[in-house]
């Protein structure tokens, strides 16, 4: 794997995020060369016209890449481009690394890092926090896990998609920080609605709740976006209440795992299924206002 | 009461915040004199030698001005303040007004109001969010309930004291925003530490999830300034556990007598007295993370 | 306060209950005299027609009697007969014991404790378990506290109502008694409400859990009795629901003051408060139920 | 499958429960023969001598009898006494039944129904509750699923061995079920352990409140038996802690995939975790008291 010479890299997941990602790693001129692909091969036309180089298969970047960066839309589209005919297994080799940047769980994440490294592929984990707009912008938050020395290799690519990378041990540990993340977030999510509904109940306007908590110690984005679809009662998904509940659902079972008891979490599951049972899986997980309501 | 020429205000308790704003008001020169008052008489000097006026009681206070505010230290002493002899209500009469700035219940902040109101005063409750450093900067945010034009008439003061006012509706309304928004710091606290918890349990830095709190969207001031504390489990108090706790049961009382559920509050209420029953309620309220740790 | 000859027992309260607890005493002719009084004097009338005495107030049966017994039906009407004119207080003398088996709360019970104390009489608090059948049966369970000599005093009295009777400790420990043993069928009606929920949920019949619960190790008479309603959805107020509510929140109220947290307790209660805010407050409290359903 | 003339049974497992099983079918003298078959084969010896035949392996034991039961010990155990070369898949066939009456999931239910249907085969599944003494007394109550034929046909063989049986549905039906009693059975007994806990920091009896408590709607013999152990702080197994708390965490996850909170169970669970932390993982799930102690 080089490391003195300007890598070559390739990049596989065209999606709205694998998009604006490939495109600031060809954009930065960091890379000797970066190769694209997609299942709907048409969506590599753009990049390929501002300087990429598209394959027909993942096996077929692979092979013409030192590194290869992943982002697909969930763990069985994950899994299907790296196991199926022209996948990434068949294409990696001793020297080649994966970077798996898809949001999966820690089980898929592992399944695929161990087929890696059984070709003699090296391996990372590296799911992002952030959406479309710091995509774009080159600013989002790695979470890095599994093969050190490759994690040290790709920082250059990581400094172009992101503002800022973690690494945060072996293959696994960033599916896991991802829902401790997503716990808080949660929780947080169901103790801000409890205070809208009681704020409400109590003859308070919602809207003053809302300055107050923005000036204060607890000011922070989540509540300034969602408060006014709270208000509202409108909750178009960006983050769906049923993916929300299922982080909740799987974070609890690590604790348990691990014999860490977490109750505020417990509760705020219970709200998450609540909202659900109410028809809201599929409405923003901001929706978990609709269970402090009868 | 004059609202055409300049104000005369009184300043009732010279605390560490209560010094901070009555210095505030002076130094503003908009009004035309002010009058301070301290149990401890002699905490007076300062502002006096700063320009400011004293008097041998609050009921002297109020009799001199147009407008007296009030910043004690808890009920009782707000209570005292007014209905001791050569209290407020000694000194109230038609045509005055008294601000109380004090965090106190809603029943203290109701009979307090209804005495004044009585005497043929006008009343505001006013209690802040912020501490010392706010205080001194003017950057208190201020709740308001009570008389209207009263409200209205003490703005020049307000903006002097804090960033940001708020009128939210009859005497109370002040003190139940204030359980509201205690009420959602404690539950999202109790989120955070169950966090930091789940991290440590499952192999993660506590360290890597602060920084990847921070850089999201649910980054605020609290969890950056209570994290390294949690991490080193050291919780000198700035708002004591067993404060933050009576808070989460009286907001639990006022929805329990609402029919408004809180479950996600009722979970984060028992890990507060759990981490009581462990000998952490002096301690600040980030000490909560004691409850998860076994 | 004789011991040795046949007692005088005086009785105030011919409420359902209170009616059925006088006869007892009356029946076993183990007394020398049992007056009675009710706030509407015509209820007196069947007893009188069966050989007991009545008086025009509280006082006046006081003054006849060596010991008397209270059954009023809240604490209201429990502190008017003692503290209103003509009350138990103004009969009350050194010597006297009065004996109050109203439901009240541990306040209430301390507050006619201190009254009749301070007036040299002897006060035990007695509230039972158990409803009509029972009083009419003399099969109630009474919790006792209080004044240890009247407790033994009256034990031939207690015999002739109960099955069986208690001694707690000082005046308000059968309050609190009561307290605790509320909140554990609070949590147990919640815990049954749920697995009547997910059996149905999960295409089990209801009959048949209730079947299967009955024959094993969690077999007990309320599951039994309040199964076949829940299954029904129909809830006939036998205790209701604001009350078992109320209790809770006293419990969890009494477990803060000393730090004992109660996590299944808070669980449970805000279950009672969501069923309270579907309007179920004045219906039984297995209409907990509700609280299942969307 | 004869139903006209006696039936040959078959048992296939004899622990402490299986034997008295097969004992009591042996005794009845309704059927034709009883074939035994064991791990250790000599554990069969006390029941030859008594008169049943045995075979060298579950399948021989199938191929010999109309209906063979089994009762293993764990999952484990029950899928290779089917799966494992002899095992009981190796023996059915057309006209033959499989009662598995040991307590597996759903899924370990229905991998082994699915596969002796395929070989032509009927299954029911038979979980029981209660233990050594009432299978030892033919008072278990057993809870049928699946083949409704077979289920009709082994009446009298349930009628030997238990109390009472159901016939609850479709195969996994009977492991729902057992899983929401012990859902119930959880939930309840942290309920009681918070009672007792609150009596005694509230400075009652413990056994005060047991007492009570079994004169009441609540009796049941599950507070009698654990109230005095828990009152000396010693469990000795009956019920693993960790296994009832396994039964909890699978109930929430049944209600997760149905939509059915569960508050209340959802916080038992996480008190149960507690106490597993305190390392009473293995002590009788009575130990959740632990969880309430600090």
């Amino acid at each position: 794997m080089a490391d003195a010479t300007k890598l070559s890299v390739g990049f596989v997941g065209l999606g709205i995020m694998g998009e604006a990602m490939a495109r600031n790693l060809l954009k930065s001129g960091l890379f000797s060369s970066v190769t694209v692909w997609n299942r709907t091969l048409s969506k590599c036309d753009a990049l390929v016209a501002e300087g990429a180089l598209s394959a027909p298969t993942p096996a077929d970047v692979v092979a013409a890449c030192d590194v290869t960066f992943g982002m697909l839309a969930d763990p069985e589209a994950a899994l299907a481009a790296v196991f199926n005919e022209g996948g990434v297994l068949a294409g990696i080799s001793a020297g080649k690394g994966y970077v798996d940047m898809s949001t999966v769980d820690e089980a898929t994440s592992t399944k695929i890092g161990e087929a890696v490294t059984a070709k003699g592929g090296k391996f990372v984990e590296g799911p992002v926090s952030g959406s479309k707009k710091p995509a774009i912008d080159g600013q989002l938050v790695i979470m890095g896990a599994g093969d050190k020395e490759l994690y040290e290799l790709v920082q250059p690519a990581f400094a172009v998609m992101g503002k800022k990378s973690f690494y945060l041990g072996a293959t696994g540990a960033a599916a896991r920080m991802k829902l401790v993340v997503n716990m808080v977030m949660g929780s947080m999510m169901g103790a801000f609605c409890e205070g809208m509904a009681l704020a409400d109940k109590s003859g308070l306007e919602q809207t003053a709740l809302l300055e107050i908590l923005g000036l204060g110690a607890m000011a922070n984005p989540m509540f300034a976006m969602k408060g006014p679809g709270i208000m509202q009662r409108a909750y178009p998904p960006a983050f769906p209440l049923k993916h929300q509940q299922k982080d909740l659902r799987l974070a609890l079972a690590l604790g348990d795992a691990l014999n860490q008891p977490l109750p505020v979490a417990a509760a705020a599951n219970e709200a998450y299924k609540t909202a659900k049972a109410l028809g809201r899986g599929d409405q923003d997980f901001a929706a978990v206002y609709e269970a402090t309501q009868k």
